[in-house]
């Protein structure tokens, strides 16, 4: 037999040394640890098709810059980069166009292979091309996500940006897609946006949602807050169940930490930590399973061993405070609650004196892990419940005042100028950079605090004042409840502070000189360093997305007769008014130096310290 | 003026829109920053060239894989995607090899432009198409390594893997690189590699090398050790410096911690900790500026108030142990010892019983970070200094045994048979999944132990003896000293004990049942939880390269006279030999069953036990 004479490719090896070959490739699995995301391999490509005009590049670039935000390896072709480099050699011909898509259809191939969601942005005007592109990626087994704009001509055409549609129609460009040259448009595309319908933002979150769908995209990764309220349909069944479980009474700092949960400011916890979280926490300050988010203070559901022992065997029981059923926990995982390492790692301290360590230490000697369906929404009935909005709540509510930025500001104190001072000038600063109109989220912390401190009515009563005195822009203000309770943990906590504020769509967070300090219970000095809350909090893992803003220390500048920022150039004219001397100023109804605080606030906050007994 | 004629591209704008549109693109560092390495952007292409068989594949893979495995996004080109996917439609004529060159050019180029180190592994034999590619990369700014796989043509084809060579020569194919059609070597390659002088591991760690020098690679992800030694030229220079330089005098446990940096356990620490890297270390148990390096321990330098205001307004001090200088500290940075904080983070316990904890209350109030310029090895002259290799030389003696897997046993007590049999059964699973000659590092920890664990010298002694015995097998163990202290912290102490046998090139980790315990210093119970240990060794950021091993529970098998894994199934068969009964036994000269431990390494306890005094 006259040995065969084949058209050899110097470059391939003969198909059974291919599949030898192949497996030295890394793994699809290991190269999707590399990109970032724990959960495996997620290359793709998403593929837009649509008329000249349509939005496809406008609407792959907002999702580039999205996915590249959330930490998912994103890269656009498009006209830009591949006309004028690998396909520089090609024409308009019917056989160039078509050479054209093919080898856009074979790079995208490689990128989705290579682990990146790959954003193809072409007319891409033949259905048939189109197909060629998505069956290379599933000959690989790789996704394919065809997006359809569905931008009318008339619009293309009316919009007509680069003047093509009237050089078209004049016949300087033959062969123009949609005036004289056919576009197909796609039968079963994954997903259609219409440009004229809706906005940008919506249009890229349709594609979003396909690919969270997918497992593309990590849930942690996308905006979505979780919230763990059974869905309406669900409702009456999930009541009647719960009725029929055995019941955990837990206390109301249980409750407001159910409440914490179900409404998402813990994403992407599902409920209260198993331990493995609690380990990842605790060491680590994240949450490592679903990529990395940060999670610095145990959100956890201590048990007595009573009820442990009662509730080991349940797959599932109710949570019930003052004899109202509020949640489900499922597949329930109890764990050692070791709460002398547990504290001396949030807190740096064990020390008994500190107020929350106390009730850590008073609590159940087991944790209870578990999912969490919560069946209706936590409300306290004191005449604040509407101010506390989810994050969805505020999402919507930013949207509805079309804010471009978001900035928060957390506290657990009343108001004074100074405070504001800092907040208009922040607004300032984020208009100088272009945000046209950036909102401040003006967010009391309202769960459990220390008995010294102001309690939230009171505070609540201040900052309206604030607002109606005009001290802040109400126009460009949201006040809400943030319904978590306080640790006072420092930087350790003020990590969490800012992590919750991420699941608002907040972009900036204001951060004090000495977040979530206090005095040491024991020894004359502050329990953390002022400056450690801030300089972790830039450091911290799964927090890149926000913009650390730095606090800035603002004192009453005698010879301005205003609330200034501090210029140790000229000290002498700053008087440091303490929060001492302002409770002291208040209790014995004097008055501060006129615009430290609105008067109106400062009423308040007099009655609410002649209100309290005589300290001995 | 006529309007003219323009043969325009529909997908692409005019020229002055472009630029407009390319703002839009997400910025390289942004891109950097998603693809995992805070660095920055370092994408960037590796062209390989030489002849058919010279390597260059071989050599590419194993550096995908090397890249992939140090979290650094890399992807290949090779024949095996392009010639099947995109360049199918070309065939080996002039023309169509030089366009099927140029097409991997543009590719490599946007796979750069993405953030991925793309490697090219095709002949590519003529210059001017290399150049080009390279032409492509510049006008980009984007980095662009040839690579030269510089194997003789006649090694190529006495090599003739694919037969080619064969057929060239018998004329069934055309044109063959090196036969019949030129190979035009390069004239200014970035690199060269001899695949006949180096192995295939040597050849790609140049090509790394390479990278790194571009700060493509962070330093973080080689593998190369960071050892602060003075260079030996520059070493006559720095002891004069250091002789006029002011003292710091430190202690013996200070000294433990310079050999420690100095040998490059802790890299990529350049000295002891400044607080950002001790914040970092702290609340997220890594480093974080240069790629994530797992670090759960601080390595410290506390200082006296004293020693602060003498030291603190010098650039550079030099520290003396028992009169002998030994570094230079340079640009010294001072902060505060805060010794409940750190106890607490590190230990999860403050207790002052608990004896590195003492030391550390005892110590300094302040913490000196700064770089270190070490003078000379620090020795310690017990006769055992020959023990104690670096990094660097276990990596070289490992390579001398052509060890393919090294796997690392950390211990600081006696070798019984239960622990060499869970060595040997971890090197027979080593060899079942196909490693050909794994390594045990025998790694007794050498720095400061607590006063009733048997010291150093008898555990050597202890150690030789059981080798001797041929318990364990002499030719496929490495005996070394670790030099570092013991903490005696646990789940947080175990990420560090794996971590610095990373740098030895260890692969596997066998971790214990209870990792670094000890009894609770006033409770009756353990300090830490177990499976902590293990748990959080599985789930530590950047430790993800080590496979960890978990340790099995051996006990004295009563039926087979021998250690053995233990089997709850034959509970009644197994001798469980505590601590406390191996010690009692030893002191009273008494003796334990056969097979227990080798009768030498028996013989040296049972004298280290009875030289003790009496306990009361």
């Amino acid at each position: 037999m006259a040995t065969p004479k084949i058209k050899y490719t110097h470059e391939v090896p003969p198909r059974s040394e291919n599949i030898v070959f192949q497996q030295h490739h890394v793994s699809r699995a290991k190269r999707g640890q590399v990109m970032g995301q724990r959960g495996g391999f997620r290359g793709c490509t998403v593929w837009f098709t649509g008329l000249s005009g349509a939005g496809k590049t406008t609407v792959s670039m907002q999702l580039e810059e999205y996915l590249c935000s959330k930490g998912i390896p994103a890269y656009s072709l498009d006209g830009d980069n591949i006309r004028h480099g690998l396909n520089k050699d090609l024409g308009f011909s019917p056989g160039d166009r078509e050479e054209n898509i093919r080898r856009i259809g074979e790079v995208a191939k490689l990128f989705a292979d290579a682990g990146v969601v790959c954003l193809v942005s072409f007319i891409s005007p033949y259905r048939k091309d189109r197909e060629s592109a998505r069956r290379v990626h599933e000959k690989n087994q790789l996704p394919f996500v065809e997006v359809f704009v569905d931008t009318p001509l008339i619009v293309c055409e009316d919009r007509d940006v680069k003047g093509l549609y009237k050089k078209a129609r004049k016949g300087l460009i033959k062969g123009f897609t949609g005036i004289d040259s056919p576009y197909e448009a796609p039968e079963n595309p994954e997903v259609v946006v219409k440009t004229t319908e809706m906005t940008i933002k919506e249009c890229m979150m349709e594609v979003v949602q396909n690919l969270q769908e997918k497992d593309i995209i990590p849930a942690s990764a996308t905006e979505k807050v979780k919230e763990l309220f059974v869905q309406p349909e669900n409702l009456a069944k999930a009541k009647a169940e719960a009725a029929s479980l055995p019941v955990l009474n837990i206390t109301k700092l249980d409750l407001q930490w159910v409440q914490v949960l179900s409404e998402g400011w813990a994403t992407p916890l599902s409920g209260f930590m198993r331990e493995r979280e609690f380990l990842q926490c605790q060491h680590f300050g994240t949450l490592l399973d679903h990529g990395v988010t940060n999670q610095s203070i145990p959100i956890v559901l201590p048990v007595s061993n009573e009820d442990k022992e009662r509730l080991a065997e349940t797959g599932a029981f109710a949570l019930s405070y003052e004899g109202k059923i509020y949640a489900i926990v499922r597949s329930p995982e109890f764990y050692e609650h070791r709460k002398e390492e547990r504290c001396a790692r949030q807190w740096g301290t064990s020390n008994k004196g500190h107020p929350y360590i106390s009730m850590v230490q008073e609590s159940g000697d087991w944790l209870c892990g578990g999912d969490l369906d919560v069946l209706e929404r936590v409300v306290w009935g004191d005449g604040l419940d509407n101010y506390r909005l989810t994050p969805n709540e505020l999402r919507a509510k930013f949207r509805g005042m079309n804010a471009d930025a978001v900035f928060a500001f957390q506290l657990r104190n009343p108001v004074h100028n100074g405070h504001a001072l800092l907040m208009m000038d922040t607004r300032k600063k984020l208009i100088e950079r272009g945000f046209k109109n950036p909102v401040l989220l003006l967010h009391p912390l309202g769960g459990w605090t220390k008995s010294d401190d102001v309690p939230l009515g009171t505070r609540m009563k201040q900052h309206s004042a604030v607002l109606e005195e005009g001290v802040l822009d109400p126009k460009s203000t949201v006040v809400a409840i943030f319904p978590s309770p306080m640790m006072y943990a420092g930087p350790t906590e003020v990590q969490w502070h800012a992590k919750a504020r991420m699941s608002t769509g907040a972009n900036f967070y204001i951060v004090g000189r000495d977040p979530a300090g206090m005095p040491h219970p024991e020894e004359k000095r502050d329990l953390y360093n002022h400056s450690h809350g801030r300089n972790v909090l830039t450091m911290a893992p799964g927090l890149t997305q926000l913009e650390i803003v730095p606090f800035r220390v603002a004192a009453y500048n005698k010879k301005k007769g205003q609330m200034d920022f501090y210029d140790p150039e000229n000290h002498d004219d700053f008087d440091f008014i303490s929060g001492t001397r302002m409770r002291r100023t208040a209790r014995e109804g004097g008055s501060l130096p006129d615009g430290f605080m609105a008067p109106k606030a400062w009423k308040i906050l007099q009655e609410y310290y002649q209100s309290l007994p005589k300290q001995s």
